[in-house]
C-alpha cells in the first residue's frame, strides 16, 4: 500500500517536472547532460563504494559469477557512462522537429511536430549503466523518467540518480526530472504498470520473463523491447564462404545479446556442401548444435525438439534444420521467429527480394550478420532499446523514437463552413 | 467457449491472408477497391433490404431515433461510401515507402520501410458505413481486418461484408482479408482482446465507455481514439469578432463529434466585454451554458459542477469559465483536457506560441475552430479515426499511420569486427 502511494507521489513529481522539461531549450538540456557527464566522473570514488555495496551483498547471497559482473562498475565503465551522456549531447534535438506541414486549401498552416511523450518508466535488470545511459536519452528527448532497476543494483542506481538530479539542477532543470521508484519489492513495479494517465509509456529492458509479464500486466502503453530468436538462412544461391563467416559472426561474436543469431536454416540444395563445413566450425567455436536429422547425422550434434526452434539461447547453443526451399525458410521463420533480426545469406536477387519482402521482423538483413541491428551500427549515436513490436517504434529506438507528435493549426479566425 | 474458438479461428485465417496481402501490388489492391465499390452499387437493394431487419428490430426495442438515424442506410449513404472506397484506391499506396535510407560507414545500406501491420482488429458502434470505411482503408495499407460492429447493425454488416469479400476474391485477393467477427455478444470482443499474437493491433471507435473498457481490458495493442473535450481559450488579446464565431463555430457545427468544443475559458481581462457577448450569441443557438460565477452573472447560465469541466457533453452544452490569464488556461487544460483538440484565440504572437507549446494535445489550434481536427480537413483523404494517445499515431490517423516498418539491411558478406 505504501509503497504504491509513494511510486504514484513520484509519479506525480515526475509528471509536473515534465512540463518544464517539454519547454526547455536544447542548449539547457545538453548543459545538464554535461554536467551529468561531469558529475559521475568527479563522483567516482563514492559511486564505486556504493556499487562495491551492492557487488558484496550479490556474491553474499549466491549470485553468479556473470550476474555480478553484469553488476559491477569499473572506472571504465563509468568513463563509459559519462562518454555516453557527452555523446547524447552532441545528437539533434528530437524535440520541435517538424515532420511534416503544409498549407490547406483555406489557408490553415499545418504543421506535425515532435513533442516527448511526458514521462516514460524504464523497468531494466542488472547493470547500473542502464541508469545514466536512459536518464540522458529522456532528458534529451524531453522526457521525465522514472528509473526502476534491479533491486540488486539499489546503491548503484541511488548514487548514480544523485548524481545525475544534482546536476539536472545545476542546469535549471527540476530534479524531479529524474528519479529512482521508490521501492525495490515487486510492489513497485505493479504500481508503475498501473500509473495510466500519470505515466506515458513504459520500456522495460531485460529477460523474456520481465517483458512478458510487463506486456500482460501494464495498463500502462508499453514498448516491447529485445526478445530475439534470429535465423541465419543460408540459400541455395549463396556464397557459402560468405555465409560460414555470417553464421558464425551471427552465433558467436557476443552470446548474451538480442541481436545474435539462435537457429540456422540451410537450403536442401547446399546441405551437402554446407553442413559439414558448418558444423565443424560451429563445433570448433565451442558451440552445441540442436539439429534435425540432416543435422544429427554429424558427430556431436544433438537432436532438436520443438522447444529448441523457439528458444532463445543467448548462450553457445543453435538450432538448426535444413529447409527444401525458400518459402520453407519462411513458413519456418513465421512459424518460430521473434520477429527480431532474420537473414538471408543469398548472391539471388530474386530470392533476396521475396526474403525481405515476406519475412516481418524489425530488421531483415542481406548477407550480413544479424549482429548489426543495433542503434549504434545503425548510426543513431543512443539507443534505449530495440523494439519488436509494430506499434510505434520498430527496431533500434534511438531518440526520435523516444517522441509523440502533435498538430499545431494555425488559422486567422477559420471556422468551418 | 464456442465463441472464442470462432473469434480465434477467424484471427488465425485473418493472419494467414495478411501474408499475401502485405505482398499485393497497388494495382491489385486498388482493383479490389474498385471492385468492392461497383459491388456495393450492384447490391443496392439487398444492402438496403438487409439494413432495414436492423432498423425494424432497433425500432421494435425502443432505440431513440437518433441512434436509429445513425443505423439507417439510405441510398446516398451507399453512394457515400462506394465513393470512399474509390477515393482510398486514389490514395498513394503507404505500403514500401521508405521512410529513410543511407549507406552506413562499412557500406551497409539501411532502409526503413513501410509494412503493414498484419491483422487489425476494429470495434465500433452503430454506423454501419463504417464497414466499408475501415475495410478499404485496412485494405489500401495493406492489412487483413476483423470488423465487430455493434450488434444492432449485424444483417447490415453481414451484407456488406459479403459483397467486399466477393470483390477481394474477384480481384485475386483471398476472401479472409475482410472479416466479421463472428458472434454477436460481449464474449466475441474480449475473445478479439485477448486474441495477442493473431492480432497486431486493435482500433475501438465509439463512446468513451467502449474506448476506455478496450484500453483497459485489452493485451493486444491499443489504438485509442476519439474522446474529445475540447477547449477554446479566449485571450486578452483576442480579436472578439473572431473569437466570437470560432466559439460559436466550434460549439455548434456538429455536437455530436469528438472535436466539438465542450468548454469555453476567458481571459479576466476581456470578460466584462466578451462575455454578454458569447452568452447571447451561444444561448441563441440553444446553447445551455454550465459556468463559473462569472459566468452566472448572466441570465440562463447553469452553475458548472466539477463534473462539467470534465465532461465531453456531445450536445448543445458547454461548460465556461474565466481564468485570470494565460498559465490560468494551460494550467485548466492540463487538468481537463483529454488532449484532444484545444485552441486559444489571439492576435498576440507570443501568447500563441506559449499557448501551442505548453498544451500537450493531439491538435493545438490559434485561431481556428476545433472542428478542423480531422483527417478530411487535413488534407489526408481517408481517416480511420483520431488517435488521442501519443504512441505510434497522434491524431486524425490515415494510410501512413495505419502501417508499421521494418528494417532492410543489405551487404555483401558484412560481419561485426
Amino acid at each position: 500500500m505504501s509503497t504504491e502511494r509513494d511510486v504514484l507521489d513520484a509519479a506525480a513529481r515526475a509528471r509536473e517536472a515534465s512540463h518544464g522539461l517539454a519547454l526547455a531549450t536544447r542548449a539547457r538540456k545538453d548543459r545538464a547532460l554535461l554536467a551529468m557527464a561531469d558529475g559521475l566522473v568527479a563522483a567516482h570514488d563514492d559511486l564505486l563504494a556504493a556499487n562495491a555495496e551492492d557487488v558484496a551483498r550479490a556474491e553474499a547471497g549466491g549470485t553468479p559469477p556473470n550476474i555480478v559482473d553484469r553488476l559491477r562498475l569499473t572506472a571504465e565503465r563509468l568513463a563509459g557512462m559519462a562518454q555516453g551522456l557527452r555523446d547524447v549531447a552532441a545528437l539533434p534535438d528530437p524535440v520541435g522537429e517538424v515532420v511534416r506541414g503544409s498549407t490547406l486549401a483555406n489557408g490553415l498552416e499545418l504543421r506535425q511536430v515532435r513533442v516527448p511523450f511526458g514521462v516514460v518508466g524504464m523497468i531494466y535488470e542488472a547493470r547500473p549503466n542502464v541508469t545514466a545511459d536512459a536518464a540522458g536519452i529522456c532528458l534529451k528527448s524531453g522526457n521525465a523518467v522514472l528509473l526502476r532497476g534491479s533491486s540488486s543494483a539499489r546503491s548503484s542506481n541511488a548514487a548514480i540518480v544523485g548524481v545525475l538530479r544534482e546536476a539536472a539542477v545545476s542546469a535549471g532543470l527540476e530534479a524531479d526530472v529524474v528519479q529512482l521508484v521508490p521501492g525495490d519489492s515487486h510492489d513497485s513495479v505493479k504500481a508503475l504498470m498501473r500509473a495510466r494517465g500519470l505515466v506515458d509509456v513504459l520500456i522495460p529492458r531485460g529477460g523474456a520473463g520481465l517483458i512478458r509479464s510487463v506486456v500482460e500486466e501494464s495498463t500502462v502503453p508499453v514498448i516491447e523491447t529485445g526478445v530475439g530468436n534470429c535465423h541465419v538462412y543460408v540459400d541455395r544461391a549463396a556464397d557459402l564462404d560468405k555465409a560460414l563467416a555470417i553464421v558464425l559472426n551471427a552465433k558467436t561474436h557476443r552470446t548474451s545479446v538480442c541481436n545474435a543469431a539462435e537457429s540456422l536454416l540451410v537450403h536442401a540444395d547446399v546441405a551437402d556442401a554446407f553442413l559439414p563445413r558448418v558444423v565443424t566450425a560451429l563445433q570448433d567455436a565451442g558451440v552445441t548444435i540442436h539439429g534435425d536429422t540432416a543435422f544429427t547425422a554429424y558427430d556431436g550434434v544433438e537432436a532438436a525438439s520443438e522447444e529448441d526452434y523457439a528458444t532463445e539461447y543467448l548462450s553457445l547453443d543453435i538450432s538448426a534444420a535444413v529447409v527444401p526451399d525458400l518459402d520453407g525458410a519462411i513458413r519456418h521463420i513465421r512459424r518460430y521467429s521473434s520477429q527480431h533480426s532474420d537473414a538471408i545469406v543469398t548472391e539471388d536477387q530474386s530470392a533476396a527480394r521475396h526474403f525481405t519482402a515476406a519475412v516481418d521482423s524489425a530488421a531483415v538483413l542481406v548477407n550480413a550478420s544479424t549482429r548489426f541491428t543495433d542503434g549504434g551500427e545503425f548510426g543513431f549515436g543512443a539507443e534505449i532499446g530495440i523494439s519488436t513490436q509494430k506499434l510505434h517504434a520498430r527496431g533500434p529506438m534511438g531518440l526520435p523514437e523516444m517522441t509523440s507528435t502533435k498538430y499545431v493549426v494555425t488559422g486567422d479566425g477559420h471556422v468551418r463552413p
